[in-house]
């Protein structure tokens, strides 16, 4: 029978927290900065449980990485002391195992999540964005050359490039329209507010101990270096992309902002969903050798992903969010380990901290389409609850993206929301012009 | 007359570091790491100055920013701030303003350069690089396309990418050749140790105030944003970029290492060598109004850069580096100010520390190429002294930036060195195969 839990909303069937998941997050509450873990409806303070003597048992280190304001000394323990926590504070919270006092010295450090508001899990030291979905890379390049959608290296490389960890901001953030350069039919580019604002569908890791300058990190211990995953929004800005990207790839098209949800799920909390990785079409490449994986049939992650949408009108008009897509992470091209393992081959150090995101994630069927970009491949344009029409994003729009994952026996697992409502540019400083 | 300094070996006209210069860095002595200026052979100790009083009549966050143990905290002070502390530091070290008891007490918190080691000066939250020069774009271009070098938005857009921060390593650094995925003659690409090592000149900008997400910098206040400059090497392999760069852009190629020199030099001792930027030939469209600067004859800056090689049997031979490249800062299609104010005209926040370099600085002419790539467009390969011919780096080459600005009657403002050498690759992790 699945553990169950004394705080009893994390019972609930459609809670994204129930025992089995205890993600990590960074909560603010009281004007006081705090590591927590999610628990139904509730935050656990870990600091509180430090200062109460709760983690009692756990080591010196891990006691310490619990009291601080962010989640990177926790991340650079390393998977032995992450179980360890996890396992302790799975006692705690354990409707068996926990006795009536230690219950009621738990129950007194928590806080309900209403109450608290949710700031970056990290410090962020680098920012890495992956492209490992072979059905998004398709379709996008269908867009750009119909003839010859896959570029010749898309299924050697995990293609990715650095993102800027300065604009990464926590879900619920606001998100202003960028201004930018943007080249129409006319021969002059013009500079004035983006007019293709897009969304992208993503799963975030984040980097454990990581590995120093020149070394690698071999792809059978990769996963050791992840600490959690998240979801992440990586907003775009088509028209600018479109003008900016050659030779050097994406740049202020995507740099203005990028949404992550705040809870960190552990790759632990995932192992029951564990399965086999994307199996590669005949006559697709092997992956070279240090990108091959030992293990075959664990190497994916069934976590189901969607994008729901709803607009100014529909908010002021009481109409709930529409979903717009479903795709799943188990689909992805390339798994986690392989960009982890590849981001290190080249010696790059990985730090605690350091985010890296899967790039757009797509499935193969029309309806999973991770970004609006490659829906315009459909025949029909996104029709709204109460009749509006998308081809991108308008202002007040609100891109909500939810993760979960589920299986017979199991309560499910969630990655709770990662949300953001797009504003109008800001524009004193801006020269509008030409 | 020009300003002397009672520091006699700052009075030498070879030295980079006369009492003009006063660049600040970060140097490791007595295992202290402490803020430091270079004032001839010698480092001022700020930290031992602020707890010493010398530093008084200026403000207390002034003060404070100067016992840090990196230069952030007095990079977000602003232009106000860097003045009074440059005015007060040229004043103790003046030979004609200070008397014989602020001279002598300054002077027992000197530590000899040959003492020190010196780190990285800051905290980098983001590391940008851009391509500002059109010789390079230009003949980078050629070798790929050759009809068609140069791509449409170059002359309209500051094109940029986002580099990694973590890897950026402080002058004297030795560097790792990478492995990769390179792609030959046959059709599978292979992975082992990259052979095409480039090195790249440029100059790197560190962000002072900056600002905040969803706002901008008007060009006009651009230079406000400017605490210094430095030389970056920016180190590339060739054969894993031609391979990974599409369609997102270089990643691996360039996050294995990235150098800088650790003295960051006020743009205010550059102020004497300000001069015209590149003028644009007839026919190349103005830069759109965002980027238009008021001013017209200042907005460069002539400030030389040489790039010297030193291989290892040269070395062991005792034969000195020799020049492969001289280049002029002044040269480059986008002024400093412009490269700021694009990377935040989409509201993307630059915060304190953050580096942003040229890219590649090349002249027009042979003899002025800032990479090796370039010189793969010269009809006779590099002889160096002894024999040795290159077309790529060898294991063993050291490669060595200096930099000066020098004008009749003033003093030459040198940026120091920017040096590190190439060592074979770190392989026990790799798989190298297939």
């Amino acid at each position: 029978m699945a553990l169950r839990s004394w705080v009893t909303s994390a019972n609930d069937a459609v809670s994204d927290f129930p025992i089995q998941n205890l993600p990590y997050g960074v909560f603010r509450h009281r004007e006081r900065t705090r590591i927590g873990v999610a628990i139904g409806d509730q935050i656990l303070d870990l600091h509180a449980c430090a200062s109460h003597g709760l983690l009692a048992p756990l080591s010196e280190e891990i006691i310490a990485a619990c009291s601080a304001h962010l989640l990177n000394p926790l991340m650079s323990l390393g998977p032995e002391s992450w179980s360890a926590l996890r396992r302790h504070l799975s006692a705690l919270l354990d409707a068996d195992q926990a006795d009536t006092q230690t219950q009621g010295r738990t129950e007194a450090l928590l806080v309900p999540m209403r109450d608290a508001a949710m700031q970056l899990p990290a410090q962020i030291g680098d920012y890495t964005d992956f492209y490992a979905s072979i059905y998004h890379a398709t379709r996008v390049g269908k867009l750009f050359r119909p003839d010859n959608p896959l570029l010749p290296n898309y299924k050697y490389v995990p293609i990715g490039y650095h993102g800027r960890a300065s604009s990464i901001v926590v879900s619920g953030s606001e998100i202003r329209r960028p201004c930018g350069q943007t080249k129409g039919s006319n021969p002059e580019p013009v500079f004035g507010p983006a007019h293709s604002m897009d969304y992208e569908l993503e799963v975030g890791i984040f980097v454990g101990p990581g590995n120093p300058l020149g070394c690698s990190i071999p792809i059978t211990e990769a996963e050791q270096h992840i600490f959690g995953v998240c979801l992440v929004n990586d907003w775009s800005a088509r028209d600018i992309q479109s003008w900016e990207y050659q030779p050097l790839g994406p740049f202020l098209s995507k740099s203005f902002a990028t949404t992550i949800s705040p809870w960190i799920v552990p790759l632990e909390a995932l192992a029951p969903y564990r399965v086999a990785a994307l199996k590669r079409p005949a006559g697709d490449p092997a992956p070279l050798p240090y990108l091959a994986s030992p293990s075959s049939d664990r190497d994916g992650i069934d976590l189901t992903l969607e994008v729901y949408l709803q607009s100014q009108r529909m908010r002021h008009t009481g109409v709930m969010p529409t979903l717009l897509s479903r795709a799943n992470l188990r689909d992805l091209y390339w798994t986690l380990a392989q960009l982890l393992t590849h981001h290190a081959s080249n010696g790059c150090n990985l730090r605690p901290g350091d985010l890296l995101a899967t790039g757009t994630i797509s499935g193969p069927d029309e309806g999973s389409e991770g970004c609006l970009l490659e829906k315009k491949l459909n025949a029909e344009p996104i029709r709204l609850p109460g009749g509006e029409v998308r081809t991108f994003l308008e202002d007040g729009d609100q891109i909500t993206f939810r993760a979960y994952a589920e299986k017979p026996g199991l309560p499910r697992i969630g990655l709770g929301e990662c949300t953001g409502t797009l504003l109008s540019p800001y524009l004193p400083h801006i020269h509008t012009g030409s």
